[in-house]
This record gives C-alpha cells, structure tokens and sequence, in this order.
C-alpha cells in the first residue's frame, strides 16, 4: 500500500474519520482507520459499529493495498505537518512508513482482517432524497435539540424521519418538549425511520464550506448521507415512533406575538431566581396588553418583567425556564408566536412568518 | 443603600469581583459582594480569606448605606439587563430592589455585619513599583506557567518578586522547570515576596483594554495590586523561597540556534509517539549542522525529525516533551537559543536577542 497526497487533503480527510474511533476495550481495533486503495481509489473508513464514515481521497499517485492504523495518532500526526508538504504514506507488512520532507515516522498498524464488515446499503432499493446544505444544516439543528439522551427510551434519542401529506418532516422529543421542521414541502417517496442523534451529529462535522448538497438515503435498516468526499453509515433505531402529531394542539386560544430577544431577556432574568425551585418560572398574559414573565418567590428572592403585546385573553402557565430558553434560542425570527390556553396544554412556539418550524413545550403541574 | 448607575459600568465592576466570590459551607457569607456607599463613594469588595478584590464605581447618584448581595446572582442579573438601562440598587432592611426599565427584582441580602474584615496594606512602609500593563501581562504570563500546583510546598505554587543587582525579577520553578523574568530593569527598593499564583491570575482578568499601568506595592505579609478602579489584596505566601538562582547553569556548552516554530513542531510530532512514555523525547545535536528531536520506539511506533543548525559539540538529552512545548510557547522570538551540556545539566531555553527571559528545564534520568 502506497500513497502520496498533499498534508491539507489528507488532514481534512483524517479529521472527518477519526472521531468516531474510539476502540472498545474488547475490540481495541476500532481505534483504527483503514486505509484502501484499490486500482488508484482511496478510502479512509472507521466505524464504532453503529456507524461507520468513509471518505474517498483524492491521492496524486498509489499503490494498492490495505492496512489499519490508529486513527487519532494518525490524523493528529499529520495535522501537526506543515500545510504545504506532500505526505508518502507506505506500508511494508504491519509497519506503516510516513514521510514529509525531513520528517519521518514509523506506526505500527494492523492487518485488516479484524476490521470488522461495513454495513452496506442497497442502492436499488433505497429511498433518496437531496437537500440544500444550509436548509438541511438549520433544520437538523433546530429539531435535535429536543432529542433525549434516555437510553431506556431509545426511540427518543433519535430523530424521526416521516413522510406524511408529501412532506418530509423530521421530529424529536424527549417527553418534555417537541420539535418538528418541514425538511422537504413536496416528495414522491415515502419513509418513517429513526436516525439516532449522535449519527446526525456526525454529518453536521462533517459539512465543510465547499458543500451544497446533502444527498440521504434510507433502506430496511440503514440511512446513508453523503457529504462531499464523505458517507456516514449508520444503522436506524428499531423502535416505533409515538404519534407525536397528536401532542401538538390545534386550538390554543391565548395567542400572543413578542419580540423573541425581549423574551428571552426576562426569561434568563426569572431563570437566574428559579435555581432552587428546578428552574420553575410563570408566564402569564393579561388583558389588554400585558405579558409578565416571573420567577416563583424563594430564598434568592423574586424577579418580574413586563413585555407590552396585544392580548385577548387572559392565561397562566408554568414552565421549566431552560425548556423555554432552548426554544427561543431555536426561533430564528425577530418576532414569535406564542400561543397557550391553560395550565395542562402545551405551549406552541413558532416564528411569526415561516411557520415549518413548530416548538412545543410541555407545562409544569403547579 | 441606594445607587443609580449604568448596566454597563455595574456589570463590567460586578464581573471583576464576583469570580472570586466562592462560599465555604462553614461560611457562606463569601459568597456575597458587598456593597458600600459611604460620600457618594461606591465600592463593591469580595473576598476568598486569602485575597480581597475591591471596585471603587462611579455613579450618578447614590445614598449611603453598606449592605452583601450573592455575588453571581447579581452578576448574572445585571448582565442580561439591557446595555442602555441605568440600573437603581437600593436596600430596605436586607431586601435588595433592584430596577431598571420593566425589569424589577428583589434580591434577599444579607447585613454587612458578619462580612470578613479585610486586610489592609499599610501605603506609608510599603514597597511600591510600577510597570506598563503590557510587560506586566506578557511576564507574568510567561513565569507563572512553571508555578506549581502541589500545596505541600506552598512556596512553588507562588511567583517570586525578588530584586538583586537593582533589578526586580520575578521567578517560578515547580522542581521540573523554572522561569525567570526580569520585570524592572532598575529598581531603587528591595524586595522578597511570593505572591500566590492564584491571585495574580486574578490579577490579570482584571486588567481591560483602558488600563495602561498597574502599581503594585508590598508590605510584610500582604501584596496590592491596582488595576484601574480595580484593587487587588492578597496574602503572601509565608515560607522560603529555594534560592533559584543556582540552578541556572552558566557554563552550558552544547549552543544551538533554532528556528522556534520548527522545534515546537517537530517536538509535538516526537510528543505523539511519547504518550506511553510519560511523555519522553530525545534531543541531539550532531556536529556538524544537526539537531535530532525523537522519541523512543515502542508500541506506538516511533519518529525523528531533523532541523539543520551550526553544531560545535555533541551532545543529547531527554526531557518531558510537555515542558520543552509549555517553554517553546512561552518564548517569543522567531529564533531561540537552547544550550545544554550533558544527561544531568538542566537544558537554557532564551530568546536569541532580548535575554531577559529565562526558562530552564531538568532533563529526565535515562
């Protein structure tokens, strides 16, 4: 195995890999990047069997062959190289030579034989679809956020991809809030899978300024992104979804528009005096136009502000403050909706104009 | 108590007092700023037990009265106030209001009575220098990273400020490395003092982007440091300082001049492969024009790089690669000098032209 690129692709390369090596101790060979070339392609792969991420190298000249080699010394190695020396990567048996002008180094790699199989998925069967990389970058962003880190629950640490009325939305909750974003308005296919979290998280590292697109593909049990030179693998959760449209509610009647910076201000406000009751803050909207966000009164002491906004009718909720403040950090319009009715019924957030983002966050019973 | 004054200075004098505000169990009352308007003369004081920092903050108007609000607290709130409000903080019994624009809270304070006396350093037989606050900043920056952690010897986890030949210099060692500075060139006063690494940390959060000299003044047991509006006391650390100035070798006869970017990086390079090593790297000067930095060969792999110097004497010593980078990034100049003599002689690290800076580091028995 032979090859020779400039330090800057391979290094970009190496980072977009290595950071899902972190070797088991019963499989210490997932520590490893796989290096393959075959007939002048290269592919860098490594996988902590849940998911795997192959990038496809651009190398001026190779030679084929195939080695394993620890991956964060690897691309931490070549990143402290300087950016304009062209790096020979070669290996001789289990030993793989390194040069770079006057340095030189030896790693000691491992046959590939143990690197366990990737997940392959079908082509043919698979359902594709294409999405601008800022719109796919925002939307995941805006959804995961209310994803949960409960493993008992595995379905709800991840987010759910569904079609339904030929959109493809995407959704997370964890059971304390909810978060849906239109992705796509019109799509022929049809598709409900659940892709974890930390595999989305992955796809975000992996997009780089020179990226447009984001191509998706799903099959029985596998999604597949492509982003550039990389393709992230990853196994979907086998769980069903909850039902969660049922949860967003049609007809709250309490509907006020704030200044979404304003909101957030007095939320922060009451949340510093909220600490000690587990973050516990009212919003309450009153007739005609006011709209107070407070802390409960406890051994700190008690905060209140007042937003001015049209009301028509009078209501009171209690919140968790970092649900909220979560939310609005997600809103990205100067002006929300937020829009109520009593003390058990979420709260829906949503920008005052595009409304394919929906926030939902459930009260607290007091 | 009463004060009128804008979020920003409020904020900007909370924030430079309130880090150190970190209450005991045994005494929570540290955990509160106090606050004292005595002839329309506001000062805001915090204090650890081992250090007091103290902001003078000019208002617009005031009424006297003294009174301790939790620090963070406050902080916290006034900082996510609006930056054009004028902020009112007046106080009623223990209830603190506070107002500004919509925004209204009531903290509970606390009396001043059980607020620690502060040390007071006594300005007629006290020892006072002063300095430019960028060589301030820059030495102390680059001696305090060879202080020591370890509180059983209390005298290395201070800086030394001690003057001979009518100069102030200020010196750390944690037994592994020591750096020395010289602060002043030419000093009339003398003066033996180590101040706790800690407090001059605080030191330089204090200083901001006005501040263009800070006065420091020592007496028999304290140290004062005037940053602006902002003073900082802090106890000195009572014990002995090692008599640092023997361990700096004289007579080191392997001399170098190297490129200081190209030694840091071949030195993380040798740093990768050291890991299982404790960090152990080998460096080699070869007459005559070759200076070798590697590391030993073991499970990793191993590596050498090669930098092309004038070479005079063989020579070759092993050292921690974390403290030979900590001293590569403390020097400045694009060429340093780096001379040692054999296994056991601590390795000279200097700039090549300003020789005011010195850094030496022990080599490893192997």
């Amino acid at each position: 195995m032979k090859i020779k690129v400039t330090q800057s692709k391979l290094s970009k390369a190496l980072n977009n890999v290595s950071r899902i090596a972190i070797g088991k101790v019963t499989l210490p060979i997932l520590n490893n990047v796989l290096i393959r070339v075959d007939q002048k392609k290269v592919s860098l792969i490594t996988t902590n069997l849940d998911m795997a991420v192959i990038d496809y190298l651009p190398v001026s000249s190779s030679e084929d062959g195939v080695i394993t080699v620890p991956a964060k010394l690897l691309a931490e190695f070549i990143s402290n190289l300087p950016k304009t020396e062209t790096v020979e990567i070669s290996s001789k048996d289990t030993k793989v030579s390194i040069k770079a002008g006057n340095y030189s180094s030896t790693i000691n790699g491992t046959t590939a034989d143990d690197f366990p199989e990737l997940p392959e998925i079908n082509e043919k069967s698979a359902v594709t679809f294409k999405v601008g990389v800022d719109e796919f970058k925002t939307s995941i962003t805006e959804v995961i956020i209310a994803s949960s880190n409960d493993l008992t629950r595995p379905a709800l640490t991840g987010v759910y991809f569904n079609t339904y009325d030929q959109k493809l939305a995407i959704a997370a909750t964890d059971g304390y809030r909810l978060a849906e974003k239109i992705l796509i308005d019109k799509v022929k296919s049809d598709v409900k899978a659940i892709v974890p979290a930390s595999s989305l998280q992955e796809v975000l590292r992996a997009i780089s300024d020179d990226i447009t697109e984001i191509e998706f593909s799903f099959n029985n049990d596998l999604a597949c992104f492509k982003v550039g030179e990389v393709e992230i693998i990853s196994k979907l959760i086998d769980a069903s979804y909850p039902d969660y449209q049922k949860l967003i509610p049609k007809n709250n009647d309490t509907k006020v528009i704030l200044d979404r910076e304003e909101l957030l201000r007095v939320t922060r406000l009451a949340a510093l005096f909220a600490k000690s009751v587990g973050g516990s803050i009212i919003c309450e909207a009153k007739k005609p136009d006011s709209f107070i966000v407070k802390s409960v009164a406890n051994e700190f002491g008690e905060n209140d502000s007042e937003i001015k906004t049209k009301v028509t009718k009078d209501s009171r909720v209690h919140f968790n403050s970092r649900f909220l403040i979560d939310a609005l950090n997600s809103l990205t319009e100067p002006e929300i909706e937020f829009s109520f009715s009593d003390r058990v019924s979420p709260t829906v957030l949503q920008n005052q104009k595009d409304r394919s983002y929906t926030h939902i966050v459930m009260p607290l019973n007091s």
